[in-house]
């Protein structure tokens, strides 16, 4: 469309609302709320709105009002789709403004199903997650277009669509243990898998491998550590397992959540303003905040508020867990960069203070719970660097250089970690599963349903007396996995398989 | 002292004002100034007035008052020796604030002489530069104390002074050669050396060699492009050649300063408030702008007045050289990051944009001027890393994945150059070395007295007709060195070596 070839796309952000600004909606927008939009509001510096940016009140002032006109708008479409005795789905893909299925007014649109093509387990969790629909589904990748939509060659000379799916599979699989959604399908040209009998097979056994999962959860829940793990951001519950769109790799929150989403913890995203609002829910183990600075996922200038450091900071010291990834509260303000440095004990030399000596750590020799299943040194991706600790009350777990990359600390009657960065592999999952324990001081519910070698994962469903074991990874795992009471059972798993073991009765 | 063991020095910064604060300088402040210091101007939110802060308006009116104080008593003190037949020296080093040797005022004291104790070239120069004193000493190490100031077990068991003096005297070599120091010296225990009779051996034939560069100077100048650098810091000449010390590793300001501190190019150092008072200085061939964002050496907060960037982006316009190193230009302001990227046809992506698609670049396949010498792959030691190009006029020569590491664009008649990291090593020096010649269109210079091998460096004296090549590694090295003309001359040097080739007339 004479974009350039070289940047065929400027921004590839599906929640930024750049796109519903007119006059006549500005001129609404005034008779509503008092006062009127300027172009500043929406251009921010040439930022725009895009899902990285910290919200500014006016930008959800926005955001609430094209949400109340698409709500009842499309409330008046769906009425009369289902005049016509016809079902109403949504596809909540590459731009979704306006219906917000996580917020409040979904519910009144009346759809009857929400349909998501995915990549990963985040997104897998977003449209799992998504209440008040009656059909939740996902479409699968590769999409039947000769190049997927992620660029790679998959119906093409060179392309592998068998083994692009499985690995996909692996990732929503693991979400799907923990979530279900209702039905799974694919898009595109049917005529291209012709010449692929192999993917047509494996589709074959993925969809039966589907209906299985699906079918554990019926009437059931997967065992789950009696832990709640809230993920804060600027966005909180608006943007739960939501970034900017597919997984931005690299991106600290991006990976924490893809991690987080097969976890048998209880995941819920909060915001700043709900703290502000409500305290912090009383059932909160641990809170996780992870993200660059500035950005709204680590929350930017959410942080420059006293209340957020006093609220987050009686949690902990109450018995609260908080984990840090990459530049957690950070905020160019005041003389802490990290704002709750002083829970985690760990700070980030920007340049300025250079001057500084800094605390000589030592690295802790005793080993320690949250590192017992690393199976080689930790790999983060790209950390964020020039990290120090405060004092030797850090202990540093492991370090890069002189810069701390996975650190503890006791504050009052509460644990604090902080992670230098976090990419989703499976030993950085297993850490990070590990940290979220500890933190929450509940280690010694961690053993329950856990399988000893790190590459396999597992869920436990006590009514169907269940057991899943998956593989996330090319080669073929072996594992015991810990029942609890002391026993154990050995399970091999082939490469990406599952394998179930059936307990006589519920344990 | 009773400080922790583990962190026994709390801020290392020589140029730092925070004691010099008394009720009474406070009060004399006011009469002068108008108004009244607050606690908040030193304390500055916990980073204080380091010298990695940008200098706000109100401490640098405090600099200038406790300067004009220490000057005017300085002047007594001084006046006091020389009454008494002595001459009067001050040890440029741990702190020597008031003084300001690179000031207006520093003439008007009245010393004989300055020493600083060095490890590294732009320590020398700084010493080497400093006007209005009869005298310059550098003061060498190892110190001749058990263990040296920087940690190392100089004269203890394990030590090795001879081999320690050695690398700091090829960094300090290399600043002499472009300009002269009066002296050298060592200060400490004199028994420490009765061991260790090749470090004697070897210091007398370290003093031979200062001597013989320090005769080349006698009416002479060594051979410099008519090409000048001019390095932009908030500081600019007050602290030139000076950062918070001694040289601090991976800092990109103190690693270009050590690289250009040997280089055959005239260099001064200028501040934002020099171009808002004056404009660029017009001899200016190349301004380097080298740091991380929000420190003094980048600029920080100077970057948002729209003067600085209309003078630069007119410098540049009209065939001048800009070179950015690390983060130059950088502060959260407008719609670009690097607030010169209009100039630098580069960015950095820093969080907030990621949903911003970028430009596809490739990388140039022909070879380039600057890249010519690099022996292996570009090592910048930390990269900044997201660094992206705006579109296919910036010409991208290295990048590491999908970040341009180096860069060259046109801008109107002038060229840029962006680095993004800088570590002093041979092929780092050349590759500056380079640049700047290339940003100020001055490649046809290049040649002069230059050695093929950038492991090895040359300075040539014409009224002496003498030609001094050193070697700044631990191993031999053969280079040839191009004369003007032509003709070159082929040199072998030993490990840290360094030989004269003479000219029977002057070339």
């Amino acid at each position: 469309w004479g974009d350039h070839p070289k940047r065929r796309f400027v921004v590839n952000d599906w929640g930024s609302y750049e796109f519903t600004v007119s006059p006549l909606a500005i001129r609404k927008f005034e008779q509503k709320f008092g006062y009127c939009m300027k172009s500043e509001d929406f251009v921010n510096a040439g930022l725009y709105n895009n899902s990285y940016k910290v919200p500014s009140p006016q930008y959800r002032d926005w955001i609430d009002f094209i949400n109340e006109f698409v709500t009842a708008f499309g409330h008046r479409c769906v009425d009369l789709i289902h005049a016509r005795g016809k079902k109403a789905f949504v596809f909540y893909n590459d731009h979704w403004i306006g219906l917000e299925p996580w917020g409040d007014r979904f519910k009144d649109i009346g759809l009857d199903g929400i349909i998501d093509g995915v990549f990963s387990g985040f997104e897998t969790r977003k449209v799992a997650g998504t209440k008040d629909v009656k059909v939740r589904e996902l479409r699968l990748h590769p999409y039947l277009f000769p190049t997927g939509v992620n660029g790679a060659p998959s119906f093409l000379e060179g392309g592998n669509p068998t083994l692009e799916c499985k690995t996909y599979w692996i990732d929503i699989r693991r979400a799907l243990l923990r979530e279900p959604v209702d039905r799974i399908g694919f898009g595109g040209y049917l005529h291209l898998v012709c010449n692929h009998p192999d993917f047509v097979d494996y589709i074959q056994r993925l969809a039966q491998e589907f209906r299985m999962l699906r079918s554990l959860h019926d009437g059931d829940l997967p065992y789950t550590a009696d832990l709640k793990v809230a993920i804060l951001t600027a966005w909180g519950q608006l943007r739960a397992w939501g970034c900017c769109g597919h997984f931005n790799r690299g991106n600290y929150y991006n990976e924490v959540m893809e991690s987080v989403s097969g976890l048998p913890v209880h995941v819920s995203f909060i915001s700043f303003e709900d703290i502000l609002q409500g305290g912090i829910p009383a059932d909160t183990s641990v809170i996780i905040n992870a993200g660059t600075v500035d950005d709204a996922w680590s929350g930017g200038e959410c942080w420059a508020n006293p209340r957020i450091i006093e609220a987050i900071s009686e949690f902990v010291n109450g018995g609260g867990g908080f984990i840090g990834v990459g530049e957690p509260s950070a905020l160019r303000h005041g003389s802490q960069y990290f704002q709750l440095a002083h829970l985690l004990g760990v700070d980030r030399e920007i340049g300025l203070t250079r001057a500084f000596n800094r605390f000589q750590f030592d690295i802790a020799v005793k080993p320690h719970f949250v590192l017992r299943d690393l199976q080689s040194e930790p790999d983060f991706g790209v950390e964020v660097g020039n990290t120090y600790v405060l004092d030797e009350e850090t202990q540093v777990l492991k370090a890069r250089g002189r810069s701390p990359i996975i650190t503890t600390r006791d504050f009052g009657r509460g644990r604090t970690v902080y992670l230098s960065g976090h990419k989703y592999t499976p030993d950085n999952v297993r850490l990070l599963h590990r940290a979220i324990f500890f933190a929450a001081r509940a280690e010694e519910q961690f053993g329950a349903w856990l399988p000893t070698n790190p590459n396999t994962e597992a869920a436990y469903y006590p009514r169907h007396g269940k057991l899943v074991i998956s593989n996330s990874t090319p080669d073929p795992q072996a594992t015991e996995v810990m029942v609890p009471g002391g026993a154990s059972v050995h399970v091999e798993l082939e490469a990406y398989g599952s394998e179930i073991v059936e307990f006589n009765r519920a344990v």
